[in-house]
């Protein structure tokens, strides 16, 4: 049995055009002789439209009672488009989480999946040509819903596609692939035929919004392809998958950025052991991601300690700081929000040195300061004044040979 | 364990407003020391908005579908309840129909309740202090969604009343109780505090429309007291029980009418073996529903055969009969929409003669002619010309001694 998994999101389900224009491509998913399940989205602002009317109900609702609330607009999305399937003589049915069923813990509104019972979709699978699953949603042992938080429907997707060991997982969205860096901010932007797992996992996380973090997550730890493309047109998109030899040729894959990021320093830190902890237990206790870190080379038993946050949890940030910095002692905790953050990504650079020293070196030929810099294997992120955003992408690019008169 | 079922319908949970009224409701009985098992209907004009998704999206839904998609207006009232519960500090849940499980037959959109798994809900009560379910909805054996057909959720409440041996089960509702009449027809109708069940059964398919019909029948089965109240004030209303003693001495208990009637006669029938069976064989597998049948004497080898129907199934009725007609040789099919039935109810009348004689006396003194008659253990029934309706409605009401001036 050739299985191929489609995830539609809530732009590609809204209304019935837009789902009669979703079913066009499910037809021709089964004339190429696949076994189609499809994982739908709620209609566009649906989830909004259920999350105000919990805000409504209360100022602090139950969230095993909203998850149960919200989850029903994906039951919306997959009865509807099950209906227009069986209209077009299709054999078809909606598929809940709890009919799998797909468990996950009980973190209500941000569930993890545990288990999807394969058993049963092969059976059914058996019976039906599509099967329509309600994304997002999933079920805790004993029977409540949960949902998976924004995106989940992605996870669903991929998750599925794991268990039942698809030929490739769908992902339909509203643009046409993952690009070398933003098209709105470098024209030289040009779409990637395909990308390595770890290489789009730092393009997710740097804000490249093309796929939920944790679907790529997934899609890596269970080798599923995943093929991101466009709703409105028959044109291929990218290929999420393993990395191979090809990619290695290219240093750098592409450049992405971030504008959401927030600088907080501690100044005049006693130098001792177990300060480190001090500062990041309690940001770590009070839910506040850090992402790039710096400690400054001591002086006469004092350093300064440098790290940046999401812009969101600044103030909280600043809030847990002030105690950590009256308890150790330290002089005072100054913060900035103009800053940004520009990152080159790729394989590639794992069996190479020189990147980060040419990345610099393209930056400082522009005059653009270097406040920050965190690499990992595949990843080189420099911290910059947030008005050199666009400029610096545009360097970078050009840098590592992405622009289109170069090549491939 | 105290167990109180409350079921408030669609005007009681619309709004924000709405459900802090019902709470209240659920608070006093929790003052009371119960247990309560809330059930719930959707929100008023969900189910017809759902409906017409369905409709929009397929001229012919699948059912099966379709009342997975009409099933979730049921969901968004019991999951904003719940929130509104615990707000106030009560030990709340809500209770989807798979989390039961309260399994039914696979007739979609007027399904059948088969099992309820009442050791999970009596497990649930022990965690919780109410639990609030949502009505119209059930599983079938296989895990689909059902829903129970218009009025379910008074099913719902009343079969969950019966499994868990409820004290009561309160349908609270925009009337304030059951009527010895329509009051809009005869301002001497009053207010019963109790009612049998019999009574009940022939007041709601006469078109009193307090009570779905479905849900009468389990009382009766299950002996569940039955509480029909308003959710606008706290006064009793009537009491749906087990006839007694008392109710045995009033002759007649209600005057119902029902002006969805039309007449049909086939006339010029051969008499002979037979003929009744090959007339309502075939209406009866048309799903056409026969009210009152009449068959005139025999002269001559041959009769006419009249009976009423539901105005909205004349026009199939009336297909069938010229096919039987044509069958059987008989002379013509005719029929009637000009007409109506009242009917006289009541226990008492099982142990009385001469009850059908003064209804009929008190109707010909006014000159409204009687068309047909149908007659049960507890139930005359009369058919008239439509235009005497209200006049034969008040006329009996003061015949059988229901009037205000003539105590109760």
């Amino acid at each position: 049995m050739r299985i191929l998994v489609q995830k539609f999101g809530g732009t590609s389900v809204a209304d019935l055009e837009c789902q009669k224009r979703v079913r066009e491509k499910v037809l021709a998913a089964l004339n190429h002789g696949y076994k189609v399940v499809v994982v739908l989205s709620a209609r566009a602002g649906e989830t909004n439209r259920l999350l105000a009317l919990a805000e409504e109900w209360s100022k602090t609702p139950d969230l095993a009672e909203r998850d149960s609330l919200v989850s029903i607009g994906e039951q919306v999305s997959i009865t509807l488009f099950a209906m227009l399937l069986k209209d077009a003589g299709v054999k078809a049915r909606s598929v809940l989480a709890f009919q799998i069923p797909l468990v996950t813990g009980n973190e209500y509104g941000e569930a993890r999946i545990q288990s999807i019972n394969s058993d049963w979709l092969h059976a059914e699978l058996e019976k039906y040509e599509v099967l329509v699953v309600a994304g997002f949603q999933g079920i805790t042992d004993d029977g409540k819903i949960t949902t998976l938080g924004r995106g989940g429907s992605d996870t669903s997707a991929v998750a599925l596609a794991a268990v039942l060991h698809a030929e490739q997982c769908e992902i339909y969205t509203d643009v046409d692939g993952v690009y070398t860096t933003d098209p709105r901010v470098c024209s030289q932007a040009r779409k990637m035929r395909t990308i390595a797992y770890d290489e789009m996992l730092e393009m997710s996380s740097m804000g490249a919004k093309v796929l939920h973090i944790r679907s790529v997550e997934f899609a890596k730890k269970y080798k599923v392809p995943v093929h991101v493309r466009s709703t409105f047109t028959d044109d291929p998109g990218t290929v999420v998958t393993q990395e191979d030899s090809s990619m290695e040729a290219v240093l750098v894959s592409g450049i992405a950025y971030d504008r959401d990021q927030a600088r907080v320093t501690m100044r005049g830190v006693p130098d001792q052991p177990g300060v480190a902890a001090a500062i990041f237990g309690p940001l770590s206790e009070g839910g506040v991601l850090v992402d790039m870190i710096v400690q400054n080379t001591s002086r006469d038993g004092i350093t300064d300690m440098t790290f940046t946050v999401s812009r969101k949890d600044l103030a909280k940030t600043l809030e847990i700081m002030q105690k950590v910095s009256d308890g150790i002692n330290a002089r005072e905790v100054i913060h900035d929000t103009n800053v940004a953050k520009v990152s080159a990504i790729g394989v590639g650079m794992r069996n190479h040195s020189g990147v980060a020293a040419r990345a610099f070196a393209a930056l400082q030929k522009e005059n653009i300061n270097i406040m920050m810099i965190s690499t990992s294997e595949i990843k080189i992120g420099i911290l910059i004044e947030e008005k050199y955003v666009e400029l610096a992408v545009r360097i970078l690019h050009e840098a590592f040979g992405l622009d289109w008169d170069m090549g491939d």
